[in-house]
């Protein structure tokens, strides 16, 4: 370690305490739910907004990198310390108070969302996203990928739910933005300028969030199609059609092998369970409604159910089966994050109209270069995430099939990302979707925020071409 | 008109045709719907997001400043050129796509949003952002203010809806963001940075929108209290027990007072009518809940009536009782637009448990200054608007009346402008509700985006101190 480093390194063991820093063994601070992995300089577990600014100023004044951290369950290699730096560790910030009078929760960055939605329920209430890690990740980090999940159809993201945070600058000075008030238009909104940023802008140490009265009832029902486009398709149709789901979720027939093949016996419904006989559908809808009346919802899945089409569908008859549905749903991402060295999971949105279309482009790309790809997601929101899965003799095919998934979902005026964020993974695609104008700004807001450069360098902005090669520069990734 | 002036004027003649460029008799651009008066150095009225570069680009070479307008119902004086410059008129740009199978429309800044929610409807879709102004205001001006209106309580505002927007930048470029698709983890989120700025970074041209399905049904009633203090402590007791109603509009005495002076016979319910015998209840709140069952609304609508708790209630019995409900609510901003130099409309709104202790500081406000405030608002968002209706001879307490309800609003958390926008009127105040570093930051953001500074210039930054005097500066109060 070089004498500025550990110069500094000794400066923030005072400021935040030496047992809250974390100088060798930095074990899975080395990465996050990806391959993608980089050793830091140090970790750093402040406790307090105060300690993140003061750890912020040490790293300021010595040029070091912050790489700002929640639970490290990204998907894009967001929280790692490529080239080296200080990772904050912000898990201790895990203050939460829930204001049911005011309808708001104010949580620390480091507060479990699955702590938070609990925390709401007690009193009547609801946080709404619902990524698919909501048991480990944080609200702050939540917070930085702007994180959907399962319910975004009807509820919205992350974003949506934001009314006011603190952030700690690039020169550790803290800022409070917005607050709880439920509506505002007054001066810029720049604590929307925050969400999303992955920590390339500040650290996120606390947020103010809106909650929203929790529904009393929820139904729950499996639809089964013969073939993936005739799922896609259903998906329009019904949105078209006047229904606003809590969630319409698509399987096909690699995830639901997989959630056949690996889902624990009595730990959930095999989504493939609606079609008799053992046969495994070509693909799934797994749709979603909620409501204060039972009846009513009850009789509107009924009706989603009729709409779908389909060629077998199941509904859920109590509380146990549903849970048992999203067990099984849920499962896929688990089973996957025990393999991050051999798995890609992605992440594209396209316009609704064009799912059915980007289905099939990610069915050709898995053809093409013999891969298989797992697919499932949030398909009301026209958010798909195809999971390259391979071992490792294939593993010269898996970046060019991404790249090409990634250019399909552009081609389709769509996203490279829809809810994971960029990081390192996608920041080389970043130009081909924005284009290079919005690029050009997106710079200069990073320049006037951080003119050092030094939260969370090597993420968003693009630092190779975007090749059929892209994965190959990254550290973690054999080749 | 000086040489260099007249010299830009011919240029813009060129670049969009003499016939769109006025010169003199200015007439309504000179205002919005309030006091704040100024004549523009000229009015260009292009018709193409290339012929608003090609105007701004002109600007930016002389120097001029450039103000963007819609249908100039804004109630902060947003639009008006103080100090002279180029006011843009955006109205031509009205082009309006419906695109059901993506479930979103693309609108040009210049789309009355009222077309925009009655073209969806065709769709079976809906555009839920219902400002007071609907029927004349335009989708770019509603998305500069981050305008809110009567479904914030249940659909959230103008910024909840835009998923990409065409900017024109202060030199001229066109940029373009976002897109169709309704989740974007990708980057930073730059369309946000522009709604609710007020046309100081950049001029909206065109927005792409989400849009929900039209709910079928919908059911609206009124309940009347005995003392508004009742009725604010209602709101929140409502909203803590677990309904989330579209809108939940309180109206106070003085307000159902104007409505029963006011409004024309037959043109819709007066609200102080769920009152028998002609007596003036102290407060109303209007109820509204939708949904595709109409049994559920129906049923839901009783319940919060029956939760609401009140000395009276009134459901309306069908939907032309319901239109004249809100008929009669709507009639007060009709009113009031017709005398814009004897009232001024504010706009604070504070967390939900403040609301009580607001409604009660409004008053307390009123009867110090020997004031008519006029009261009513969004209640359920926090929102609320008090008017002070003044005659000549009264002039000279309104000033220091309003200062007093802006810093209640700020003092509960709360904000001078929930819908309207700072604007000229309230930009003294800025410093007071963001603190001065978030204050520093915005305006270093604007430095970035508009370096010559002439995006509508004075306007959301604070010009003067905050005194009580506030309003003595602006051009157009009488003193």
């Amino acid at each position: 370690m070089i004498a500025a480093v550990a110069d500094a390194v000794r400066r923030l063991r005072r400021e935040v305490g030496p047992s809250w820093v974390i100088e060798d063994r930095f074990g899975p601070y080395q990465q996050d739910a990806t391959f993608v992995t980089a050793a830091p300089l140090a970790v750093v577990r402040p406790g307090t907004t105060e300690e993140v600014a003061a750890v912020v100023r040490v790293c300021a004044e010595a040029g070091l990198p912050v790489v700002a951290r929640g639970a490290g369950t990204g998907l894009s290699g967001g929280p790692v310390a490529l080239g080296g730096g200080v990772v904050v560790d912000l898990c201790r910030l895990d203050r939460l108070e829930i204001d049911p009078a005011d309808g708001c929760a104010v949580a620390g960055a480091g507060v479990i969302t699955a702590t938070l939605q609990a925390a709401a329920a007690e009193h009547g209430l609801m946080y709404p996203p619902d990524p698919a890690s909501v048991a480990m990740s944080t609200i702050g980090g939540n917070a930085a990928c702007n994180a959907g999940g399962m319910s975004s159809l009807k509820y919205g993201v992350t974003a949506d739910y934001v009314t006011g945070l603190t952030v700690v600058l690039a020169d550790g000075q803290i800022l409070t933005l917005g607050g709880r008030t439920r509506k505002r238009a007054s001066g810029y909104r720049l604590h929307q300028l925050f969400v999303g940023a992955e920590g390339t802008l500040g650290l996120i140490t606390e947020l103010v969030l809106r909650l929203v009265p929790r529904p009393q009832h929820r139904a729950c029902a499996m639809v089964a199609y013969e073939s993936v486009q005739a799922c896609a398709a259903a998906v329009g149709r019904l949105l078209e059609s006047g229904y606003l789901p809590v969630a319409l979720e698509l399987l096909d027939r690699s995830a639901l092998q997989l959630i056949a093949d690996h889902l624990p016996p009595g730990l959930g419904a095999r989504p493939d369970a609606v079609v008799p006989d053992a046969v495994v559908p070509d693909a799934v809808l797994l749709v979603e409604q909620d409501g204060n009346d039972a009846a009513q919802v009850a009789r509107e899945v009924a009706d989603m159910v009729e709409r779908l089409g389909g060629s077998h569908a199941v509904v859920a008859r109590s509380e146990a089966e549903r849970a048992a549905f999203w067990r099984g749903r849920r499962a896929i991402g688990e089973y996957l994050m025990t393999r991050p060295h051999n798995y890609l999971p992605e992440d594209v949105a396209v316009p609704l109209a064009a799912v059915p279309e980007m289905v099939a482009a990610i069915r050709a790309v898995g053809e093409l270069y013999r891969l298989r790809i797992v697919l499932f997601g949030h398909a009301g929101d026209g958010n798909l995430h195809p999971v390259i899965v391979f071992d490792d003799d294939e593993r010269a095919r898996v970046s060019p099939a991404c790249a090409q998934i990634f250019r399909h979902a552009v081609r389709l005026g769509g996203t490279v990302s829809a809810e994971h964020g960029l990081g390192a993974l996608k920041r080389d695609f970043a130009e081909l979707e924005h284009g290079s104008a919005a690029l050009a700004l997106m710079r200069e807001v990073k320049q006037l925020l951080d003119p050092q450069g030094i939260l969370n360098p090597h993420k968003i902005f693009p630092e190779h071409p975007a090749t059929d090669d892209f994965l190959l520069e990254q550290p973690g990734w054999r080749t």
